[in-house]
């Protein structure tokens, strides 16, 4: 329970290998996450060969935590192994849509989740790239995945260099609902979000960026209502490259 | 790491009722999972209120976790409450896209994972129902979910009446590739297959269903074609409902 409460982002990892025994240990826990009709649509990429993980870092955007860290995984929505199972015992596969997609994902970031978690409780530190679904399609070229493989979650591990404090979250109150969904007033978003608003880090954002609110930080520069589009657009052409009928 | 090594789906419940104190202490773990940017775009739907949970369990298609749990946690991929913020704050969202979506889901489902692991943790029991993508649209209209609002995860979650072996799962290394994606060949997928296609459970479900090969159980009776091409229509229809621009 303290390894899940104490949770903090690691962006800064020692320069020091993780054995491929933690690792596959870590993975051994991962793998008994919930998975859809017991199928293990899935695959995951342990990244640590030098030239192969310089070129991850890159289409992660040379970001700390990839570059610092000894290896990156990254959690595949997997129907490939899957279909060639079916193939082979006169079954025919009928798993190249959405729907396949997504539960293909559910477990994927079920396993991924596990696998953090895993992590965590030994010491490692973690960090989630969110980058891999911008670009997917390049990650597929290097990572070799074929069709029917998809990567959803980069995970980069390591051992933490430095203990960051836990960022904020909203009072659990805010994302909670009874029964039934019940719509936000402006009274309570106003005030679900006041802690966020006024920690140090969001004031500095909002004078360095020049902006006059913190929203205005995601919309304006953060998560820009282009980008997304853009690469909402790329994604779901990689899903078709990758041979689902979306 | 025992929690997660010992893992088991459980889907008879005892009729004791979960304490909402106990619910919201998971809840309070769950929500420190990592989200995009910390932005937490998601909600969950706590159901426990008989008349509404008789008619989720409906949409569950009264599986016995969903009837026999006594509570029902229903994970959202959730943009509308921070687009509301985000206009109360002279910002314009552009979340309405197909990444969002996809961003908003992962984040649901990494704080569902740690709901689970949290709960199995305290000794409670938990199974994920699949049906939640099946029927999102009647689930959307139970739960009153407004637009930009997106059910990804449904956890069953109670006191384990019966306590099951663990299900099988695949050898580790035939889900794990190193540094790039190794495909592969029917040899290793007849091995990888095997212990699966022996279990006395899978035979027993050739037999049954009168099929040639374990595959074919799930092609032709558990995940056909025609049901996938089905859900993924709707899914994909109750997304654009929604609002989402895809």
């Amino acid at each position: 329970m303290d390894t899940l409460t104490n949770h903090v982002t690691i962006r800064n990892y020692r320069n020091e290998p993780l054995s491929e025994e933690l690792i596959m240990q870590l993975l051994h826990a991962g793998i008994r996450a919930s998975t859809t009709g017991n199928m293990q649509w899935y695959s995951i990429i342990i990244t640590t060969e030098t030239s192969i993980k310089r070129e991850l870092e890159l289409l992660h955007f040379n970001q700390a935590a990839a570059v610092t860290a000894p290896v990156i995984l990254t959690f595949c929505a997997d129907i490939n192994r899957f279909g060639k199972w079916c193939t082979l015992n006169k079954a025919i596969p009928g798993y190249d849509n959405f729907m396949s997609f997504l539960n293909a994902s559910i477990d994927a970031l079920l396993v991924a989740q596990n696998f953090c978690i895993a992590a965590e409780n030994s010491g490692l530190g973690i960090c989630y790239l969110g980058t891999v679904t911008y670009n997917a399609s390049e990650i597929i070229q290097l990572l070799k995945l074929p069709e029917l493989v998809m990567p959803v979650a980069s995970v980069a591990v390591g051992w933490p260099d430095i203990s960051p404090l836990p960022a904020d979250r909203l009072p659990l109150k805010a994302v909670v609902h009874r029964n039934v969904y019940k719509n936000y007033g402006d009274d309570e978003i106003m005030e679900y979000y006041h802690l966020k608003e006024q920690q140090e880090s969001s004031v500095q954002y909002v004078r360095e960026n020049k902006k006059e609110t913190l929203a205005q930080v995601f919309t304006d520069i953060r998560y820009k209502k282009e980008d997304n589009e853009k690469y909402s657009d790329r994604f779901i052409s990689t899903l078709r490259d990758q041979g689902f009928n979306v």
